[in-house]
């Protein structure tokens, strides 16, 4: 049975980054509490909670106090450690569940999960050591990319092999963590889709965005992409495979490759995606509020798409350039980050072209 | 000399219900953080905001410390004591300022700055006390509205009296406080519009919205309202003497009766208005953000509207109606408030028209 969260309910975020802000804003329009569980101070997602719980992932008192406080728990990142996870799962259902975080989290089970469902993935091949180096780079080959198989993101835990000759100074980067070798995928461009799906199996879809990467961080996701609509269509199919095959719940980013040969899937993340901010200044109902009805049990939104739209990341001193944006008919999102990092998401810019 | 809050700063808001919830959501967006002050426990603003004063108006402490911590102070309902004002304004700027605050608190002395204007009004005349009222009743005639000049919203502190036999019973419902007399107006609808002043004294007003009330509450609004293209100029004209003449710096509602001899100024609202929630989803930057804008000293925000929309409010137990709006591709914002109460705004939905 469905159970729909009412109004005052709490729903209980792990992680307190612009993602979970910009839920906790979404869960407001729903009548809904948000507590945030984060091991950094003042958290951004915390200037728009109701309440903010900091310690560490290994402090079980503080996750049993947390699990007691709310509903329904999900999550903003995908690298939660296991025993946190153990623990609260006795008490409260996490969405989306252990199964896409645990595919998600680690590369090598991601990949044989989504050739298991007939779906297009870059060659790839296990190294869980420098014996099994030799063997791997024999199976794919040069030009390649070394990765961890867990913890990375934006780019990080990552080495490219141009050469043969490469390979050992790649692996020691990884500094002995268990990797995964992936072949180069040649491919016009990068696309996502970003897919929900209820707690009764319903699926809905965005239409999909291009994306354009910078030092391996999205700079821009624009709508509509450059596709045929029969791949537009694959687009979909492929998103809804996946949350189907995971009986998942909630919104997924699915980055895909766009190829002479078809749809290539890249990686899923089991949450909102950067790629899909867009949908906040481009649809009635944007991917967070999406995600949170999801969580709650609430009926699907409407996704449907009313504009074209431009988003741009602000990163480290774009935000120099706000002031220009403020004069124009942007979109502005910040996150409340006062210090500016090379390389930090500090917000985005929705441009609007009305269609 | 305009000062623009950067990414981390404070803004202070007398008031905690839906409109200030809302505020607190649209400063999120500009990065920045939201201190409420509020004399009711769990106010909904709470809910997003990053702090919550529980304190009474006379509570000069708990004014005092929260002055401190904001940088600008705004409000979310114009009935402010006066003597909070006088201690609150030495310690932040208040936006809108006071004689914007002074002019509508008071029904009499907001329709002589009306008409000082140059705006049409109903008839009125003073009722100071209960031997003022008979020369009102010769000047105006039956059907007349008596009403409080202070501390009136929603339809309370107000009679109507049909015939001139019904002044003493009217007069003895406002119970020994001051009144103004008011002739009906002979209008075919209500419309409101929604306007914005920045700290430049640049103008901006959204697209008129036309009301219907139901016992004196905001039942719907939907734009575009039924207007001439002349009727829609005037009400941004009106909309923009009246900005002008007060010095304005926000967001302000001004509500206006249609009639076959123009645009008759009912009364404004220093403040986001009721009326203008169709903007959530209609405009790319909402009356919420557009009033944060102004107040924060940023360049005021593209109001153009994009769809036709019609928000309804959800009224004590229309939250029963609620699965059924969730299921559709209306837009809902809820309050956050558990308790449903007769005559209670819970909600407001918008429904868009694609256009």
């Amino acid at each position: 049975m469905i159970k729909t969260l009412p109004v005052g309910a709490t729903i209980g975020i792990l992680g307190g980054g612009q993602l979970g802000r910009m839920l906790a804003v979404a869960a407001s329009r729903l009548g809904l509490r948000v507590h945030i569980f984060e091991p950094g101070a003042n958290p951004p997602a915390g200037d728009v909670s109701h309440r903010v719980t900091t310690a560490s992932y290994d402090d079980h008192a503080a996750l049993t106090a947390f699990g007691r406080s709310v509903d329904v728990i999900t999550y903003e990142f995908e690298n939660i450690p296991t025993s946190a996870l153990d623990l609260l799962e006795t008490l409260a259902p996490i969405h989306p569940g252990r199964q896409a975080l645990a595919t998600s989290q680690d590369r090598l089970t991601e990949k044989t999960f989504l050739q298991g469902l007939g779906l297009q993935t870059a060659p790839f091949a296990d190294v869980p050591d420098a014996i099994a180096l030799g063997a791997a780079m024999d199976s794919i080959g040069a030009p390649a990319i070394l990765k961890t198989r867990r913890m990375g993101y934006d780019g990080k835990g990552q080495a490219r092999i141009m050469v043969a000759a490469d390979a050992t100074a790649a692996f020691a980067d990884m500094q002995g963590a268990p990797a995964i070798l992936e072949g180069f995928v040649n491919f016009s461009h990068e696309i996502s889709i970003i897919g929900a799906r209820g707690q009764d199996g319903s699926v809905a879809c965005y239409d999909p965005g291009e994306n354009v990467h910078q030092s391996g961080i999205l700079r821009t996701t624009k709508v509509p992409a450059n596709l045929t609509a029969s791949q537009r269509t694959d687009a979909v199919l492929i998103a809804a495979r996946v949350l189907n095959a995971l009986d998942y719940v909630g919104v997924m980013g699915v980055e895909l490759f766009v190829t002479s040969t078809g749809l290539i899937v890249n990686e899923f993340a089991p949450r909102v995606h950067n790629s899909g901010h867009w949908t906040q200044n481009g649809c009635h109902i944007c991917q967070f509020e999406q995600h949170i009805r999801a969580i709650a049990g609430w009926p699907l939104g409407d996704g449907s798409r009313h504009a074209d739209v431009t988003m741009e990341n602000l990163i480290g001193d774009d935000m120099n350039k706000l002031v220009e944006y403020a004069k124009t008919d942007a979109a502005i999102h910040l996150y409340g980050k006062s210090d500016i990092k090379p390389g930090r998401k500090m917000g985005h810019v929705n441009r609007i072209v009305r269609t």
